[in-house]
């Protein structure tokens, strides 16, 4: 488990505890690569130890690989096994807070104790080949599902019935299933970031915002066109300029060493000088990987440093309230000397 | 905000603070009908305020009714804001250690907080007319979806085409997406409770676990039908027949006041007797609503009474490693004077 072996060597340099538990799911994906496992002990030294509820214990020892699967029998207190793993402190990636307490109390004491998400979420935002190879192919079927909402973009289709073909023609194309919940949005929906799938049917001078993304063994993809569902007016016409314009500049922005709050900026003064500032009301990306949000986190107050390995959303957007919005979004991957495309696909912007 | 009240009143009843703030993404469904909120302060006396980010602020105020919408502005510690709205003792539904940590630094202390989530999960537990009707649409999509699978389940369907062609149904029936991954196991798979759907097409027989749900308005169902794709087996026939009575022998144990513990207790009987005890690797159910598992649970040890108003899942099974797995699911409400299925549907076992 070469990813148990770099969170230990992170904590050590960090001087956080080097006996780990991760309870998150999916921080049991990225480790152990079983979602349905209850905890994962990571310890400083020898063999993880996973620890599966009888209903997945089955399926766990078939096939989990690299730590040793332990069932939890009934009547037994996870909290109080974990309490006798080791007398040092303990390092937990995240737990809610009544579940915090339980351990607290089993291990004696909040002091025993040390969340180490931040280190967790730092580590699973430089990627490995095996995980680019996984999210390439979820962005590979979002391609096939983008295609499909361009042939089907019509007058008088109905959202819903839009949403229902990108997600099986996804699902024919190899996605496990989709990475969020599909958006089709159109006209004054577009205006908003999230608008949902309503029974609208779309007409003559909307824009429809199309949000998609597909899972590959639990790996997601994110990508967003903007389609016109007439000739653009004027007014419309710079909107969409302007994104796409904003859009580009903040991929020839990403690059390694770079900060995330500059590749922000890149796009956001596109939008500013283009005179629509007041109308992006979101940061221009995110990570994305097991997560469809996940760090690192490209906005104005980022404190993150883009690094190779790195996937990461680049999508402007400009959200007009009551004419309706236009967002452009590929997920990138940051390489060694700069960044690439991987939502390629028929349907660019 | 009839639900509010509700919240307020049992607080008060059970000596908890009557001034709350909600975090959770399905609570803030529930309380505001808006998951995309940030949190929600429900003040002892006068209105909700409702906090929401920059990027979901217009569609709030568009869509949130008895709650003042207010946008959590650039720069802002939410936090800090929560920390100004009342100096008495703050409910708190659930948060993860480090945000309840700045919570607790923000109001002076850990104990001006105090963690309600189980006095929600159970106001939640009971659902109200409207929630009820919902839950049933969604059970009825459910039920077009399995018909579907019972139209394609012949041997050489493949099983992840299975899904695709199920959920593409619901869809097109008015579902809002799957209320859950979909789970199309056929063969040694169907051993595992939650074994996915694989590149395998279905053989001779197989023990085919279909196990799906759709979504509608936040509110979803859970149905499993477990089909054979030959004539059975002595031993095939005697796991189905068990699972089947026991499915039925816990339905009709279902009513008001009985213990959860006893409707297990009921199926899992039969299951003893049929000699399949080993093979009953999970509880026999759990409540469903705005999520797929809520309150109450029906295990041995479960402390929960049914009321009127539950919503719950009849689903033993039995699983044979090596061999396959039967599982019979239906949604269950519990009515005042027993109970009715809700999935019904062409497709019963």
């Amino acid at each position: 488990m070469k990813r148990t072996d770099s969170l230990k060597q992170t904590a050590q340099k960090q001087g956080k505890p080097t006996n780990t538990i991760i309870f998150n799911q999916t921080n049991l994906t990225y480790f152990a690569g079983f979602p349905a496992a209850t905890a994962l002990y990571i310890p400083e030294d020898g063999d993880c130890t996973l620890y599966v509820s009888t209903v997945n214990y089955e399926q766990a020892k078939a096939e989990v690989k690299g730590a040793t699967v332990e069932p939890i029998k009934r009547g037994e207190n996870l909290m109080e096994k974990i309490a006798k793993l080791t007398p040092k402190k303990l390092g937990v990636d995240t737990l809610p807070i009544e579940s915090w307490r339980s351990l607290a109390k089993a291990v004696g004491g909040e002091e025993k104790l040390e969340p180490i998400n931040s280190l967790v979420r730092a580590l699973r935002s430089v990627k490995d080949t095996e995980e680019i190879k996984l999210i390439r192919e979820a962005c590979r079927i979002a391609a096939v599902g983008m295609q499909t909402a361009k042939e089907i973009m019509w007058l008088g289709t109905k959202e819903k019935d839009a949403a229902a073909e990108i997600e099986y023609a996804m699902r024919k194309a190899g996605s496990d299933g989709v990475a969020f919940e599909t958006i089709v949005a159109s006209g004054p929906t577009s205006a908003y970031p999230h608008g949902s799938n309503l029974e609208r049917t779309i007409r003559d001078g909307d824009f429809v915002v199309v949000d998609i993304g597909a899972t590959y063994k639990f790996y997601r993809s994110d990508t967003t066109r903007t389609f016109l569902a007439s000739k653009a007016t004027y007014h419309q016409a710079a909107i969409y300029d302007a994104v796409k314009l904003a859009h580009q500049k903040a991929f020839e922005t990403i690059k390694p060493k770079v900060a995330a709050a500059e590749v922000d900026g890149s796009a956001r003064r596109v939008i500013e000088q283009a005179g629509f500032s007041e109308f992006l009301v979101h940061n221009l990306g995110h990570g994305v990987g097991l997560e469809v949000h996940e760090a690192p986190i490209l906005s104005r107050d980022s404190k993150d440093i883009l690094a190779a390995g790195n996937v990461v959303t680049d999508e402007p957007g400009i959200y007009v309230p009551g004419l309706g919005g236009v967002r452009i979004e590929d997920t990138v991957l940051v390489t060694k000397t700069g960044a690439e495309i991987l939502t390629v696909g028929p349907c660019m912007p």
